[in-house]
């Protein structure tokens, strides 16, 4: 399959988030027209970006809401399961682990990781939170697909390098700081500090 | 003041996390370098973006951490209270309170909405869940700074249009779905489904 751009990837995945609120209501054909206003696009970008997979829709009948959502599915890689590692057993991993979104794509969270005596050993949502010491040793052994950095800002640039030492292939950054990792490596970053920060610049500056 | 661009907003955001951290460690003076690496950027645009705003450093002594910090927290306008208004009383708004950043930027939640009978009228947080049939009379007799959007994605522009009638001047959008308001309106979109879903893409397509 072609790489296709992100930009690309990011409207699918608000398609897709339309179809199933479809789905949940019922609906099982959807226009380009719907999917379009969801998507914060146009619906003969919607046509053009699911052209690109192969023809789904049919001419003044619109879109299967079950065939669209499952192809969509499988183009974004959510037919199977990830395995995830947290990093920083604190109040945003325990926000975090009651977010729906990670069951709902079959993001499974199989350690959580820290560097405090007091907490490591501890119970932790079904997981026993270990020493991030061995984290490489451990992550080696048993391989994740992400990780989550979940850390204070001045932890973050050490846990990305130790993630990437054990060979973890994608990074979900969570602290409000920039982390520098090999180019083969994929990182998120989801700065809620920054975002908030931004807000109160330009209410500020109304 | 003029108007920043929306990037040096953000690296002056991420400068501020570095400072908090030094802060933190009790360090009192700080590199160019330093603030680079934390906001994944050049000491040149460190001192580029500082400039902007006045002289910080000393040249060789680096910048004060206190007085820089200060300085930033007045840029972004963090050194007053902003009112939220939540609408959405479900497991999203339950996790986004426990981020303890919220609090630390002065971002304070006045009231919580929904539309579930069973859940208007319950205690939530010390707040108590309102009618969010009420939400435009109630917020435009008690203003707020910010609607924040926790409800499921086929709700969203449905309550952004509410917010925008009851006069709310930001939105932070949580669900997964664009949504569209006048230009007058800030909105910044953080919607997690999207960055796991565009991890995905990037694990099944290695």
């Amino acid at each position: 399959m072609r790489r296709i751009a992100d930009s690309t990837v990011r409207r699918l995945s608000l398609y897709l988030s339309a179809l199933e609120a479809f789905e949940s209501q019922g609906i099982s054909t959807v226009s380009s027209e719907a999917l379009a206003t969801r998507g914060g696009t146009t619906s003969a970008q919607v046509r053009k970006d699911l052209s690109f997979f192969g023809s789904f829709g049919k001419r003044g009948l619109g879109y299967s809401v079950l065939a669209l959502a499952t192809r969509l599915r499988d183009i974004l890689g959510l037919r199977r399961k990830y395995r995830l590692a947290f990093v920083g057993a604190g109040k945003m991993a325990g926000a975090l682990v009651n977010y729906r979104g990670f069951q709902q794509r079959g993001f499974h969270i199989e350690a959580i990781y820290d560097v405090d005596p007091k907490k490591i050993g501890q119970a932790w949502n079904g997981l026993t939170v270990r020493n991030a010491k061995n984290l490489v040793a451990e992550l080696r052994a048993n391989p994740v697909d992400i990780g989550v950095i979940v850390t204070p800002a001045d932890s973050a640039q050490d846990v990305a390098d130790r993630l990437v030492q054990a060979g973890v292939p994608a990074i979900l950054n969570f602290a409000p700081a920039q982390i520098s990792t090999p180019d083969a490596v994929n990182v998120k970053h989801v700065n809620l500090t920054l975002e908030l920060e931004t807000l109160s610049y330009a209410l500020r500056n109304r």
